[in-house]
């Protein structure tokens, strides 16, 4: 609590440009809300090429808000694609200000994610300002705003039970091996894809239960797959049979599905939760 | 040379369906060559769900021909998708008469390139079946096959100066960790990519160049980038300098252009080529 509203959020684009209109409706939440103060760095809204602004420009708003001791978590504007190609710049030589801050996002801020919980920040797989132009985004916002202000058990994904870690799936695979790998030891790990094609989904799950860094995990669930585009020729099983096949040639435990997804209804998954 | 019209070469199908027009084609230009004899196997033609044919029937095709001591060549009908699912287990416990074969496939089949390779079998990157339905497929064909029947110069990659592997860049960052990857300490490593956006390029080349494993190659070659969809937000620059950056980011050292790709003009690389 840092000031008359309580805790204060700073926003930034690590990837894609924020959407306007996003953060004006995020903006209205805050405010109808009272119990925080949102800060959206006006970084999120440049654009360079695919990205919000050049890698040094993400980068240098990303170290701003992480070394700002006034700041009390820092909420990813949105996925897309180019949170990996700062990640490990990001989480080098960190100040103490860095540390006991709560860092929010999913999709391609995954890689920030695992590069962050890493090193021991307190990360969270959950919800992000551009989530509000879903169809019943205001409820993911709030879901996430809920985590990030009280800590509300209600805004959790139901059923962890001990300490968890929730990736894309795509973003997970192109992470391993890589200098953001984290430990996956003992996590239960949670994965959703988004627009990926049955085979695509079942190659990549060749390469995650390949890894020797992903067997040690406790074991698997699997969240939503959403607007897969149709495979040609036609997939004869399903995402979850995908999953399954994986977790059984590897000897990963599967431990059934998760609430979690490119949807209004993904929950949060904080990497340090260790459950009831 | 086990018969009358010399080489003996076996086409299975460890990905997809091989198409009927194709191997009619190809039969024709082996036909009139008269210097190789060509056994499609019919497993090439079966089809179940996107493959061709169950892993379990897919395998017992490709380990029939494998342990088939009048086989001189096996060649892979075409990619898609699948080899992996059974590359680990095609590779494991082999008789004598698996060695001493050449094996030619590229795309998907990169998948058994590394887990043969891995195993000492004699492996190259180059045109398969499926080609001569592209433009100038007849071509490629017979570029492959004169490398099958005479290891004729003509075939290769010009330029290839030690020793060589090539990959499908997505395929590669698949494989990368997993049971089937193979030794890249002082090889040159020629990557072709088809039919995936830039950021995808660029997520794939984050990947595989933070691999250790990767950064143990001579140095890298980018071949043709080809039907790339157009990405959105458009792109600033384009494949060569995605391909330049990682190299650069990573300490390994980008060696220019290949003459490798999914067409027609595609040479091939033998991994145990040690060059003029």
């Amino acid at each position: 609590m840092t000031n008359g509203v309580g805790m204060k959020i700073a926003v930034v684009a690590p990837s894609c440009t924020l959407s306007r209109d996003a953060a004006a409706r995020v903006e209205a939440i805050v405010a109808a809300r009272g119990d925080c103060e949102l800060n959206i760095h006006p970084q999120c809204f440049e654009s360079d090429g695919h990205f919000a602004g050049s890698d040094e420009v993400r980068l240098a708003a990303l170290r701003e808000v992480m070394v700002d001791g006034s700041v009390d978590a820092i909420w990813f504007a949105r996925g897309g694609y180019g949170s990996n190609r700062i990640a490990e710049a990001a989480a080098g030589d960190l100040p103490d200000e860095a540390k006991g801050k709560l860092y929010l996002g999913y999709s391609d801020a995954g890689f920030l994610l695992a590069a962050f919980h890493r090193i021991g920040l307190d990360v969270a797989h959950g919800p992000m300002p551009q989530d509000v132009l879903r169809e019943g985004g205001e409820a993911a916002v709030t879901r996430a705003l809920d985590w990030i202000v009280r800590r509300d058990p209600a805004s959790l994904e139901r059923g962890l039970k001990g300490p968890a870690m929730a990736f894309n799936l795509t973003v997970l695979s192109s992470l391993l091996g890589t200098a953001i790998e984290p430990d996956f030891t003992g996590r239960e790990l949670l994965v959703e894809e988004v627009s990926e094609h049955h085979y695509r989904i079942d190659r990549t799950m060749f390469h995650v239960t390949g890894s020797a860094a992903i067997r040690r995990a406790a074991g698997l669930r699997l969240g939503r797959a959403s607007d897969l585009p149709e495979n040609d020729p036609a997939w004869a099983t399903d995402e979850e049979a995908i999953v399954r096949d994986w977790c059984g040639r590897s000897g990963l435990e599967y431990r059934g599905r998760a609430d979690i997804g490119h949807d209004a209804g993904n929950r949060v998954v904080p990497f340090s939760f260790a459950g009831s």
